[in-house]
């Protein structure tokens, strides 16, 4: 069975994927809602390594953005498919990309309110049992597999549809902060320990360079600090040093969760090792806030051919502290997001911006007139007690800052974590490259061996019981 | 460790319930929707036999009534209590009793649509997490129970929340036939064996006196039909003969599942061993018309009182083809009800009476503006396919006509079925009798032994995880 790594090392071509449209039901949970009838949910759909009536299918439980793009950066799946004979299913989050349940009003007030992690769910647990049914497959077994918050709805899927998934890989799924666990101050100080490993040079610079622009803004010497940071227009006011900080802190948020070994086109273009290109440029020339601009231009102006940075385009500020834009529905995030991490320039580098519950509350009531409940999460989705659940892979980058939000130790034989020494945020799920570190090319084969495992015992199982 | 069955024959004291009101979320699934904020859920509780700090907490998951009803016929649960210091909560479901989420407008459409199984198990899930913290119960262990439809809330439960239940007794829960698994004629037929199992001749005299109704029917012999009945008023329509059929039919079927050793005062008042007494009342005189009407009054007349039948007050024909009225609160029940059962005279005993599952979209269309959905039971809550489940107990009587549509057979060694040869509807959750079979007593000592593993279980699990 040792097949030995290099398997992965095979590029595989163009997995053919059709575009599809599914008859969904618009809302699962209220007969008598506005929602009384059916939208047109997209999906992906290849049968090209399938061998029907043996092999299994790999569903992707689509996440906040248009599905191409995740099926176009989670070449692992398919190479899985390959291997395994597989039919793959990229299904696209309802409320994302074209999968919009009442069309350009969708993002209305009350329509929106049909945006949820549940109505998702079931999303897939019925286009799944359709599917099966249309494609004479209702023995396959179904693997359901995602990343980041996709991966969460793919570990959500096990957890409350068992009867329709043998298992999950979850690649970098921070079910537990998300649930309110853990601590508010992980996710910035793990963006800082990213650049701070490769040097810690690199991190009191940042530190500096935001010390040098509080202290600017304080002067209220706005026209240097447009020159500084080319921006379009001169900042006039505290709310647009607030923009320019976010937008910083999510350009380094960015690289870090981005930081692969080559190119990527990703929620953006980036260079190679970002985390190492940006710290070369934070200690290159002796100006602290041109490096800091210049490294920010790693990610906002990666095409060089921008003249300058207008705050309000590039970076949308929203209810999740970690980015909303950039090629994602920003609109529908802002209302999913449930997050209050923040960053304090004690425990990371950057400056303080608080974001408490109370801040959140304040601001969905005001953006969307509802009102978040911080411990719902946790008794629909379990959080950390998981102890009845079963064929969970939870897998995380150790260079990935959402890495420490999710499940890091294995839980039993059955719900396994995988991490990553040298991934960043969902490495694993992406196609294998020349480039890729051992550590993700080991992970790939023991997620391998387990979905072959799963499936196995899936088998067994629908013989012994039909 | 051997206690004997007649642990079950003491005659425990009132269990002293006081009635609370917890605030409850109206829409769980919905943040922008019209149920934007919470009503007042009713539970009783009573901590008279807790050993607070290590007894566990038994919560009854509440059914189409008036949560006193419940408690009141369910003894068992609190003689358990007694013995294993536990405290017990009986919640009543949304939309039943006084727990009306809008309140005298909780029928009208749409705000009838926040009544769905979803939601009542996510009152539950909240309310046991919310109590468990304001009692400083936040370790005890939670065993739910349930008889009917609230023991498919049980199951539910524990399928979809284990991170809150540590095990399920669901006693007489449908599971599978609710989920259109089985045969639309298994129910009446097992009616009906009821009563030939009593004698062949009692089943063949109800179904020659149904033969003779219709005859009389066919010659329009109104006048006849009223007397032989007492009707207050003449029939004088198929649909007033239709009506008169169900009225009787629902008799039988009450009879059959409420057929208990000793009178009970649930859903009505019924006399001991009611199928026999049936019977020996069809069997009596020689006037098979006059028989089935003094059949039909154990259950309609049970006081003596009334002086003639009144079809339509009597008897609620609904979307339940098993009965709606009864002191149950038929109007939310006929919104919930998703059953085809039909009788049809030949694997029953009964008139044909069909009920299509067009018949009953045209019904719930008319009368709820909704559409039933065949499939989303099977795919939400599982139906059969419970591999991944545990702790589980599924106990059916094998004089209840609802068993053959539940669990009769072990699954594994935590999914395990109690049949009790002589049990009619969850006779097992009342309170010990001394006119109890032994085939109860034994299933109540066995239910109690697994309780006390799956508490024990849990207690060493969270002392390990903590």
């Amino acid at each position: 069975m040792e097949k030995g790594p290099e398997l992965w090392n095979i590029s595989f071509a163009d997995p053919q994927f059709t575009e599809k449209y599914f008859s969904q039901t618009v809302d699962h949970f209220n007969f008598n809602s506005m929602g009384n009838g059916s939208f047109n949910q997209r999906y992906l759909i290849t049968d090209k390594y399938w061998k029907k009536g043996y092999g299994p299918i790999f569903f992707y439980t689509g996440n906040e953005g248009d599905i191409w793009e995740f099926a176009l950066n989670s070449g692992f799946i398919t190479e899985l498919a390959a291997q395994q004979g597989a039919l793959v299913i990229f299904a696209e989050h309802r409320y994302y990309g074209t999968s919009l349940p009442f069309g350009n009003d969708s993002f209305n007030i009350p329509q929106i309110g049909l945006l949820t992690v549940e109505q998702a769910l079931a999303d897939y647990a019925i286009m799944i049992t359709e599917l099966k049914l249309q494609l004479g497959a209702t023995d396959s077994p179904v693997i359901v597999f995602g990343g980041s918050y996709g991966g969460m709805l793919s570990v959500y899927m096990r957890l409350k549809y068992p009867n329709i998934v043998a298992g999950a890989l979850a690649a970098s799924a921070p079910i537990l902060s998300t649930a309110g666990l853990g601590d508010s101050r992980q996710f910035f100080r793990d963006v800082t320990a990213d650049f701070a490993n490769v040097a810690s040079e690199c991190r009191d610079a940042v530190r500096q360079a935001f010390h040098q622009l509080k202290d600017l803004a304080e002067q209220q010497d706005y026209s240097r600090i447009q020159s500084e940071f080319a921006l379009c227009k001169p900042p006039s006011s505290a709310q647009d040093i607030h923009q320019l900080n976010g937008l910083l802190r999510n350009g380094f948020t960015l690289m870090a969760m981005l930081d692969y070994p080559y190119s990527t086109h990703f929620m953006g273009n980036m260079p190679a090792n970002p985390v190492q290109v940006a710290c070369k440029t934070m200690l290159g020339g002796s100006n602290l806030l041109a490096n800091l601009r210049d490294t920010a231009g790693i990610v906002y102006n990666s095409t060089g051919l921008l003249t300058c940075f207008d705050l309000y385009s590039l970076y949308v500020e929203c209810a999740d502290p970690t980015g909303c834009g950039l090629g994602f529905n920003s609109q529908a995030w802002d209302y999913q997001i449930e997050l209050c991490y923040e960053s304090n320039n004690v425990t990371d580098m950057f400056p303080p911006m608080p974001f408490t519950e109370r801040e959140r509350e304040v601001y969905c009531s005001k953006r969307w007139a509802v009102v978040p409940r911080p411990g719902w999460l946790k008794i629909q989705f379990w959080a950390d007690a998981l102890s009845t659940a079963s064929n969970i892979i939870f897998s995380n980058g150790d260079l990935d800052p959402w890495a420490n939000g999710g499940v890091r130790k294995a839980l039993s034989s059955s719900l396994v974590a995988i991490n990553i020494s040298e991934g960043a945020h969902h490495l694993d799920l992406r196609a294998s490259n020349e480039a890729d570190p051992v550590s993700v090319i080991k992970a790939r084969k023991r997620e391998a061996e387990l979905i072959t495992q799963w499936v196995e015992m899936e088998r067994r199982r629908s013989q012994k019981f039909s």
